[in-house]
């Protein structure tokens, strides 16, 4: 795909009802079988591709819905015979919270493959490119669509030339599409014409936009991508959309209708399938946020959304919800210590772990975190700011930080997790659902074994009020 | 302000939260006293207005709420001493559902400007802008804000040039500004852009955008009417945005800020109103609709979602809820008999019903409404397309079609209304309210002599379930 046919090309969507979209709003709680019986209209429409797996569904699934995480991708496989599967991975992290060395990655993503994944969307929290490495050459190797993710955030040191730059270096590595990743809603409209305009004119690869609803700028972000040369979005059909999910599918496919980037789906096919999940989305209501409208707060303090619910329940359990104002201005303040590193999974924990010790013990670094001390290592990767030196030697003394990609210090130990599941697991997949999450993983095995998986319960729907009588019948 | 200047000045806000955007989500019930407290905050935000009053507002404070509107109005004018406080006026109809003679009109408008008012937007659902000349000049003669606003359809009839025609007709009428009002949700992206392209190029005055954000366009559409040169925009503060409201005002405040249409306004101070009206949208949850989500129907059939309401409830008395696609069907064919009106109050009434019986009869215009008569007969004005000549004879025989100005035909008749309610009325806005509304007005001053208006009850609001525990915390 050119740069030019690119450009002029229809924009394609990916839908993200199946993964992204519960998970920012159901708690990632979507059971398969609330999935299959729609997977035949999902699969007529003419999604680019269907993001399904990966995140955090793969804990969820083994953790509260004890379904099998690699039967569910079969099933999905065996429903979706004409659409791409896509995941999400976090690079050297895969789905899980450390990192693993480079035998495991290279059998997951072989794995995720084999059992139906076509196009593997890979980030890293630190855009540390050295953590995508090995996954991106195994996506390569299984001849499926390796798409280089960049985390996006806000900085004084991430401007566009370095998100350009990061964009080059994914490009070089072999990526077949990239993706801005705007996990938390701080991308704007102008910004993301900046953006994709320079992104379209140092790269010659589809570009995606994955830019969460959170301030209510997911679409008008879209269509400013689409203008500086985005041709690839990501949306939730409406059922499930805006707030801390996507732009609506349809609102996005009605607002580029008869546009020279027409998506061409169907757009009674879509309010068909909104309708199907508007009624799966009540079985699920106990997980809803209280809240779920536009929060544009994220515009103003560039904390996450997530993150703040995170330090609410934290500041909850020590008794300190009165000092989530003063945790919220420390964050910035840690953020800037440690390098400027993303906010999202895992270094918005630790960040943000870190500033509520800073606040309640009433003096900053008083008390430093292991993770703390394991990030400014260099463990997780290297940050594109400049770590505070007089913090780091507060941390971690004369010890010096690791400069090689930290997955080179991990030995080969696909072997060692294999003999340790030797009898419980009952293939492949099994070992790397232990792999990734050893206690929730033999737990359902063990109840696998004993035939007594059985999913967390779900209170039946509350019978509806009728609808209310004598409102005014006037809109203008 | 010229051409130039428009494009490159910021753009300015109106706020509906006080009166568009609880007609659309709550069922027009929100209460003075709720609106009051916050009064000290929207005033000091700096929208170039503050929409309050008209539209049904004033119908359903005397019908339901018991509540002076007049009154309403000058609490507001104290309340709000720094922000323009901006009406919703059907030209012609005024408030209420049919023609006045223009005394009343007059009187209306003086006494509207004289409690506070300070602009007038003035629209015609036929866009017969006959129906809008006495409105506009009575505005004028009271040295306030006229602004001209284009009921927004789409038919084969209605092209950019004749939207151009209409803008240009208005400006020579003296008005203002200009608004297209998209009631529906109809209006598009790609179109925002022709449309306002084409008006910033043929009028010299300010450009005004409001789109209901029904179908999730909203925002988008004021994107791209502000790249074709509009310089205003309705939003919704975010607790009463979306849906069949309006695009959120924090939303369009984040995605303008550093560019040349920065707002301006202060996005700190917008979240604290929308954290009150959070809490004030609870206390009339029994007006909600049982779906607030996005609905793009309205751009696959052209059907008004208020309509199908409408449509819904009318067959469901009858029996006929089965009808209602057949009924949903026959819609388009009747409004093109008619000449394509915009559908919207009364149009969308008229056309509606007369869709009804069209079906539930069994055979087109076997049963025609009074409605479809006097429309026929030109005495709601004259619609853009032909009138489907066989049906007009069906209706009317050889009676010839009103073809002066429809409120040529109407005598003075202030006086006789004043007469009419001599004693029970105790000013000049009494009169008035009695003319708009005369049984409910009447039930209200009977009420208020015997000093028992009591509005509607309200059921106390639930208390809260305590918030999900245990929901995943990662945000990808
Ligand atoms: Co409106
Ligand atoms: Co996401």
């Amino acid at each position: 795909m050119t740069a030019k046919s690119v450009k002029q090309d229809k924009v394609l969507v990916t839908e993200t009802v199946l993964r992204d979209a519960h998970q920012s709003l159901l708690a990632t709680r979507m059971r398969t079988e609330d999935m299959l019986p729609i997977c035949d209209k999902l699969d007529r429409v003419g999604f680019w591709s269907l993001e399904v797996w990966g995140g955090a569904t793969f804990d969820a699934s083994l953790r509260y819905l004890k379904e099998d995480p690699w039967e569910r991708l079969r099933q999905l496989r065996s429903a979706l015979p004409n659409t791409r599967l896509q995941m999400l991975l976090r690079g050297q992290n895969l789905l899980g919270y450390r990192h693993y060395a480079d035998d495991v990655v290279e059998a997951f993503i072989e794995r995720a493959a084999a059992n139906g994944i076509d196009v593997f969307r890979v980030f890293d929290a630190m855009n540390d490119l050295r953590n995508l490495e090995t996954s991106i050459r195994a996506v390569k190797r299984q001849g499926k669509h390796a798409q280089g993710a960049i985390s996006y955030t806000v900085s004084p040191v991430h401007t566009v030339a370095h998100f350009v730059d990061l964009a080059q270096r994914l490009a070089e590595m072999g990526c077949d599409s990239l993706c801005v990743k705007d996990m938390a809603g701080l991308l704007t409209p102008p910004r993301a014409f900046e953006l994709f305009t320079a992104l379209r004119q140092s790269v010659n690869l589809p570009l995606s936009c994955h830019s969460h609803d959170t301030a209510g700028l997911s679409a008008m972000n879209h269509l400013r991508a689409i203008d500086g040369g985005a041709n690839m979005i990501d949306t939730a059909v409406s059922a499930l959309c805006c707030g801390t999910s996507h732009a609506a599918t349809e609102s996005m496919v009605a607002a580029l209708r008869d546009t020279p980037q027409d998506t061409g789906l169907d757009l009674q096919l879509l309010q068909e399938i909104a309708s199907y999940f508007r009624e799966v989305r009540k079985k699920y209501a106990q997980f809803e946020s209280e809240f779920t409208g536009i929060d544009t707060r994220v515009q103003s303090n560039q904390v996450p959304g997530g993150m703040v619910s995170n330090l609410v329940n934290q500041l909850r359990d020590q008794g300190a919800l009165d000092r989530l104002d003063e945790v919220l201005a420390e964050i910035p303040r840690v953020r800037a210590d440690f390098g400027y590193p993303p906010l999202v999974t895992p270094t918005s924990q630790i960040v943000g772990t870190q500033a509520v010790f800073n606040v309640l013990t009433g003096k900053r670094y008083h008390t430093i975190t292991n993770e703390t001390k394991n990030y400014l290592l260099g463990l997780y990767g290297q940050p594109l700011g400049k770590v505070n030196p007089e913090l780091r030697r507060l941390a971690i003394g004369d010890a010096t930080p690791v400069s090689e990609r930290p997955a080179d210090r991990l030995a080969p130990e696909l072997n060692r997790l294999a003999e340790a599941v030797q009898g419980v697991a009952h293939s492949p997949e099994d070992v790397l659902s232990y792999a990734l999450f050893p206690e929730i993983a033999l737990k359902f095995f063990e109840a696998r074994a004993a035939g007594r998986l059985a999913p967390e319960p779900l209170p039946p729907v509350p019978v509806e009020a009728p609808a209310p009588q004598g409102t005014p019948t006037e809109f203008s």
